[in-house]
This record gives structure tokens, sequence and C-alpha cells, in this order.
């Protein structure tokens, strides 16, 4: 077999069935070596952002990486900032990012660049293949790095030579770690320190927003009156009737700290201590309140739900967590407004969805709304680099085709990696879009204030403007595949989700809702 | 004044007034800073690929760098496929790259990242601004650098606080530096090579693609009889009646071999050495012809226009170069096909038209029928980096509100970037696509048969195909704001093709074209 063929079994063997592709000619022996392992499904994006998205929104539904296939230093340019996103979620990727023969490099030719620059900056594992009879090696190496805890992006540069040579060996998946166990010590620790009674929060973050990390953060809360939250941006988090209902630390500072006012503890489990997404002038990065310590209960490598699991029983053995009940808001009536748009979703949330939320400053109000809905996921927006929302949404549907994905995205986001609706219609893909089209970059009107940036007239109001033109995302939509409608009341609204959930295939519903601001 | 006001007065007052921008947080007191110095134009763009490559387009055909303004790391990688374009287009570019403020970094907020390391792969001018009493002058540096022969990308990193701290100094433009001349001995030595009367191409590049390298490079092959071939992907070329029409060295290695067939000279200028696009396997990537000699008359960075002037008042003094005639192709009928197109827009095309071309597979004959029409610039396709016709027509629309821009743009390419559109309609430009809907990644056709990929069957086909479903680009132009139509005979191209340029403002005509091969 050729090194792909070999590259590609060996992937397959390891467990990783779905490569989400957008390939040139150095990548052209991977593509046909495609129809030699069945196992492997292709899926084309029409744009490398779609293509990482996807790969990420896979594996945070799926447990386990996709492959990417991309086309040399522009290709995997073209797919960073989606990468930034599953770095920060640390999502399991494996990149295979084809590269000039290695004879061919000396020449620098046209599409030639620093592809190892590139990859550094993902801070996960990168490897560029040497030779044909190792490429099988170095696939099962990748998918190991990939998922070794808490998961990473493996990138594997696959020169065109090493890809088309013979000699490939398909080779024995390589076990990765297991998360590594909380030491018996730190657990006590951490529970000396809720056993003070003074002021405590616990933030979680990673595997822990799971149902049993959410049980056993709540157990703990319960028990000892600390106060859980959540990370800002979770992978993943699991919510809904049934499950405890954890908040999230705030996006804001002045959020933040209202959040923690008070505190004197801040615990954290399977994520880090809380800073400010940005810095403002005159205002702390840092949102630990003055004087509280903080007290790291598991690092986002270790076991921190069994850490959980371990700290409840000792300081809540007997408490049962408090669980949302159900319930859902009313439908509401009327012109759609940042406040009512929420309520639609709350009131018509089909059990079992997976919500791709980029929804941004119109999303404020969307955990209150869908906190008693039945059982759901959201995926968030981990790296804040706008564009993930249509692509993790098309990954999460192939993760799970028997869920229904809401993906709720903003009229700004949306345009950095809309083609990735056509790969939803290409695979028909159970996908319903809330395009919020509120005509703006609503959220930097906001920060425009926020930052104090002083004699910001016209020109300034002009760059945050999306309403001239305005854009017509049923048009977009149906020009790439999707089926579209627009919603101006909360009853359009409803009555378009309805059916966009009822048939098969995707959706986009394009929902005029003014800023929030 | 502000940092971002001393910043951007500097640029202003070195010839640097129109940004292309997508701006975040991090960048809002540049964007206040706007409404401060009113000569400074903002320009939005929907994602970063279509801000650069405006900044691209714009000074290939202005001859003076555009700033960008990008948004941290995130932002300059969605950036980054067409700042490849321009890098290898040697075009000046001044990016404006917003980070976090100083102070901040050591927090690793959600959006940091490695953003020296995506500089460095530019292979140009980066440097991070440390205070705010220095943004001033960086500015100009950044400038100087970005003029310096033969053009190249600077890249300012600007954190938040050196931005909107107070102290800020405007600072006056540094001169860059004028291409080195050429040595008289260089010139002198390939004057001998050419009196030989050995068979020889004389192959330019960069500036001389303008009417002055034209014309010397043509005398010199009249008198000499060397074959004169411009670089395969110029990153500006003029053409058209009355200047000489000198034909482009060929993208697939085939078409060289035949070009340099039995020469035993390559003398280049301003370019470099021919070297195959990709490595096929079993075939040469070095293209110069085995037993031909290379002679370097200027590098890319030398003053090539002077050095051929020279040359030819030593080998042709009393030559005159062959110009083409004026001459276009009839009005075809029928059915739009590869072969037809191309003579609607010879026939129609108008004086003084700037075309930025992306047509890739569908463009295969276009010089020939547009070799005799008025007077025009071609922008091609510099770094293979696709998504860059629709980017760098609209810069080129900007630095030249007066002249027609026609971009010839491919299906599969203008998903990458087509929120450039938007951009187009915002600002009413005079630009006509003209989208070539083949529905197939067909270049990807060729090549899986070029590569000699063995196996390939339904998978791989698939991954080449754009047909399921169809994307429908008059409603996607529409939904941007874009007015649209859509031809499938050679009759309604050339009706939608006349209407297009003689309304004012931005149109797309979706021209159902069958694959060439």
């Amino acid at each position: 077999m050729n090194g792909a063929q070999s590259l590609i079994r060996t992937l397959v063997d390891a467990g990783v069935d779905v490569c989400f592709g957008n390939p040139g000619t150095s990548e052209m022996h991977f593509v046909a070596a495609l129809d030699t392992v069945p196992e492997m499904r292709g899926i084309l994006g029409l744009f490398e952002g779609a293509v990482t998205g996807a790969a990420d929104g896979y594996a945070r539904i799926a447990d386990k990486p996709a492959a990417t296939l991309l086309h040399l230093g522009p290709g995997l340019a073209n797919g960073l900032a989606n990468l930034h996103n599953a770095r920060r979620a640390n999502t399991p990727v494996v990149n295979v990012i084809g590269d000039h023969a290695t004879y061919h490099k000396k020449y620098d030719a046209p599409l030639e660049s620093d592809i190892e620059a590139l990859t550094g900056t993902l801070n996960g594992w990168a490897r560029r293949s040497a030779s044909t009879a190792e490429v099988g090696a170095d696939a099962a190496a990748a998918v190991a790095a990939a998922m070794d805890p808490p998961g990473r992006v493996a990138s594997l540069i696959l020169p065109a030579d090493v890809s088309w040579g013979e000699g490939g060996e398909a080779c024995e998946p390589v076990p990765p770690r297991t998360a590594p166990s909380v030491s018996e010590s730190a657990i006590k620790s951490v529970a000396e320190v809720l056993r003070t009674g003074e002021p405590a929060v616990l933030l979680i973050g990673g595997r822990a927003c799971r149902e049993a990390g959410l049980r056993a953060a709540a157990r703990i809360g319960a028990a000892t009156g600390a106060k859980v939250l959540v990370e800002t941006f979770p992978a993943r988090i699991e919510r809904g009737a049934g499950l405890p209902m954890v908040e999230r630390l705030g996006y804001l500072a002045e959020q933040v700290a209202y959040q923690l006012d008070g505190v004197k503890h801040v615990i954290v489990a399977g994520t880090r201590p809380p800073v400010s997404f940005f810095a403002y002038p005159g205002k702390a990065g840092d949102l630990v309140p003055e004087g509280a310590q903080v007290h790291t209960l598991a690092e986002v490598d270790q076991d921190m739900v069994a850490a959980l699991a371990d700290l409840a029983d000792l300081v809540a053995p007997g408490t049962e967590p408090v669980v949302q009940e159900a319930g859902r808001p009313a439908l509401p009536t009327g012109d759609l407004t940042p406040q009512n748009w929420v309520d639609v979703i709350g009131a018509l949330l089909p059990e079992g969805a997976i919500i791709s939320d980029e929804a941004n400053t119109s999303g404020l109000l969307l955990p209150a709304a869908t906190a008693g809905a039945p059982r759901h996921d959201v995926l968030t927006l981990t790296g804040g680099a706008i564009g993930q929302g249509i692509p993790v949404a098309t990954g999460a549907a192939i993760a799970a085709p028997d869920r229904p994905v809401i993906n709720l995205e903003s009229d700004g986001s949306a345009l950095y990696t809309m083609s990735a609706l056509w790969t939803q219609a290409r695979e028909n893909l159970n996908v319903t879009t809330v395009l919020l089209n509120n005509r703006a970059y609503a959220i930097l009107r906001m920060e425009l204030q926020r930052v104090g940036a002083e004699g910001s007239g016209p020109k300034a109001a002009e760059l945050l403007d999306l309403s001239t033109p305005d854009m017509d995302f049923v048009k977009i939509a149906e020009g790439l595949g999707v089926p579209a409608t627009r919603a101006t009341t909360a009853e359009e609204l409803a009555d378009q989700f309805r059916t966009a959930l009822a048939e098969p295939g995707p959706h986009l519903i394009d929902a005029m809702i003014p800023p929030l601001l």
C-alpha cells in the first residue's frame, strides 16, 4: 500500500473514521486512497474554516477525533481560527496537512510556506512524516497525542511523495493515556477549605461540565454552601431538566465581580482561575476578588470528575444534588426582541438537542429560558475566534445523526464560515440555524463604550454597522442549498422553528432581532 | 494624542490613507481614532481574508500600501492566505494587528496566541510596538519597510494599551529605498549571451510586466531572436492593443517544456528560474531544460526595468518593439462553453479595465481572446492560495474608482471570500464579477489524473464535486447586496456583461460553463 493508504487505514483502526477535508493537488493521493479504505468517510468543506470547525464540533460530541485534510500552509492558515477554538476547548483533532514532495521544497514554489510555524501556534502535537514506511506509525502517534488528556490538536504534515510512495504500513492503535488522578491530599486540602464555611466558589470546567461532574459539584455546593459556577465558555455543557442548573461565569468583568462578590476562596476544577476576556483601561485583568485565595482541585489535564466525586463523598456524603425541574417559558407573541426570542427556543427545544451557540450578545438571556427544557448539550465559543457556530453544528450533526442540532448564530459571525451550510445540505444534516440578524457588530458597539474610546463618531460607527447594505440570509442560505425562511415575530419564529425541526435536513431561519444594546 | 491617533496620523502623512479592517474589542481605540484623522478612509470587510486581499489588490493598482486592521492572532490567521498571495506578489501591505494590553498577555485569555509566529511566515517586516511614544515611529518604519523594493508585507502588532495610552507622537515619513541598479557588467554579460545567437528565453517578472519593461523586453526579443515570456503568475501585467503581446510561462510543466524546448539560455529579470507549481511523481521540479544555462539579469529587488532598457540599448539600439494590433473576437452565440465565454470578454472588454483573474481552468483561453482588446491590467493568483479574486477586485476598485474592474472568478475559489461582495455593494464599487460556475473543483479533477493517483473511485470524485447541491450564486450575491443575473448562453453573457458595465456599482453574473476537462 502507499503512504496515504497506510495513513487512512491506521486512522480507521484507531477509531478515526471521519475526515473533513478541502484538498488540493498535493493531497490527491490521499483523496484517491479514500476509495481503498471503505470505513473512512470523507466530507467536503468549501473552506478550511468549515473543515476544522466541523472537526471540533464532531469531537465535542463523539469524544474522539475526526481527521481534517488541509492543503499546505495556506489551507492550514484558513483553518487556524477554528483550530484555535478547538485548542481552547481541548478538543482532540487530527490534522493531515499535505505539503510539497520532500525534494520539491527547495524550489520555493508559490504555495511553499512555513507550515511548522503555523502548527506551532496550536500548542499541540506536530510532526512532519519523514518516510512512507513511517507514516502509519506517525498517524497512530497523532491519534494518541490528540486523545492525550485533556485533548489537543495533533498535526501531521504529509509530504506528497511520502503519501504516494509505496511501502506504507498500517499501524496498530497506540492507547492514549488516561487522565491522571488528583492526589488524595489535594482533595482533602480542598475539603478543609470548604469546611471553614467561608464564602467559596467552586469553578468547574472541561469534562466536569457533563452530568457526573455537575452532579458531584452540585452535591458539594448543597452541602457546603459553596457557589458552583461553570467556566465562561465550556466546550460542552449538559443542561436541562433533571440535571443540576449551574450558572456560567460571566463574560463581562462586571458580571464576574457580582458573581464573586465577597468570596474568600476560589476552587478550580478542570479550568483556570477567572481572567478578563479583554483588558479595559483602569480595570483588573485578574478577576479573582482581592484577598480571595485560589485552590486547584484538579488541573485541566487531570481526572476532574473523579476528583469532584471524591470531594463530594468527603464533604457531602449524604447529600443529593439539587436538580432543575422541568419547565418551559410560555410562547411569546409580537415582534421579535432580544428578550422574547429565547423563550421561543426554551418553549420548543426538543429532547436531546445539541446547541451550537454563537449567539453572542443576542443570546444573553438564553440560559434562563432553556434551563428547564429537556436535556440538551451546549457547545460554546471557546476561543473567541468568531465563525465557529455553523461548522461546529455541522460536525456535531455528523457525530450524532439522530439528535437535533440547533445553531444559534450571529449575523457578523455567520459570514466568516457561511459555506459550511452547503456541507449541511450535501450531507442532509438535521441542523436548524437560527440566524440572529441584528444588522450590526452589536458586541463591538458595547465594547466601544466599555473601553472608553473617546472621540468616536460616524466613521467608527460605520465600521460596526452591517446594515448598509442589509444582508439577506434567506437568499444566502438558499444559494448554498439550505431551505430558509424569515421571521420577524415570535409567532413566525415558533412556526418556522417547529417546521424546521419536523422536516429532515438543514434549515435556516433569518430572525430579525433588534440589537440588545 | 493617543497611540492610535499618532499611528493613523503617521500612516496618512506617509501616504497610506485607506485602511481595510475587521476590528474587535482590542482595536476599538483605533476605530475611534479614525474619526480624528479625516484623511484616513476606513473600509469594513466581513472576514479578514476579504480585508487582506483587498489591501493586496489596492496596492497592485495604487503602487502604495493600504493598511489593514486585524483582530489578534485569529484575525491575522484568517487573513494569512491572502497575505501569502501578497507576499508572492511582492505587494506592499501595512498590517496593524491589535493585541491584548501588554499587562494582560500573562493571563493567557481565550484569544491569546502567538502572533509573531504567524507574522514570521510572511517573510516580511514585523514589529511589536512597545510603547505609545514609539508607535508613530513604528508606523513610519512599517510603511518604509512595506515599500522597500520589491515590496513586502509589514506587520505592526499594536497592544491595546499602547493604542489607548496618551503621549503618542505622529512621525515624519521615512523615505523608502529605491530599487538598486543592476551593474553594468551584469548587463554586458547578458548581452554577450544574447549575441551568441543560441536559442534563449528572456523571462521577466515584477515591474517588468508593465509597459516600459514589456517594451524593452520586446525590443530585445525582436533584435536577438530571444523568446520573451512573462512569469506564470505576475502580480500585475499590462496588456492589450498597442503593447507588446508577451506570452506567460505555462502553469503546467508540460506547457513549459514546450515553451522552453531547445533553449540553451534562460535569462531572468525580476523573477526566478521556472519551477513546477507542484511535484508530480517521476517528473522534474526544475523546469529549466537540461543543458540550458540560467543567467540573472536582475534580481526581484533590483531595478529590472532600467536593466532591461539598458540591455535593449546594447543589443537592440535601433529596434522598435512589435506591438499588438487592435482586434477583438466576434461575439459568439449558443450555449456557454469554456471556449466561447472568453470571446465575450474579449469582444466587450472596456478601455482601461482591470481584470482580477481567478478563472483557473475556465480561463485557459482568456489571454488569446483579450490580446487585442483595449489596454488593460491583469492581476493574477500569485501565491496559489484560492479566494483571492473577489477581495483583490474590491481593493483594485478602491484604488481606481474611475476604471472598470472585471473579476473572473471560479465557483470553488469564490466560496472562500464571498463576503467581499458585500464590501463592493457597501462602497458602490464598479466591479463586474463573472462567476465561472462549472460545478466542480475542475482543476483537481485534472490533477487527480496528472499525479497518477490510482484506484480513485466514487469517494474521490465526490470530494471534487460542487454540484450536490448546486450553488446558486445569483442568490448568494443578492443576499450580500450585489445585483446578479444568470447566463447560460453567450448572448445572455454578452447582454448581462454590457449592462453590468454600463450601470454603476457591483454586479455578478453566474455564468454556467461546463468544465474544460
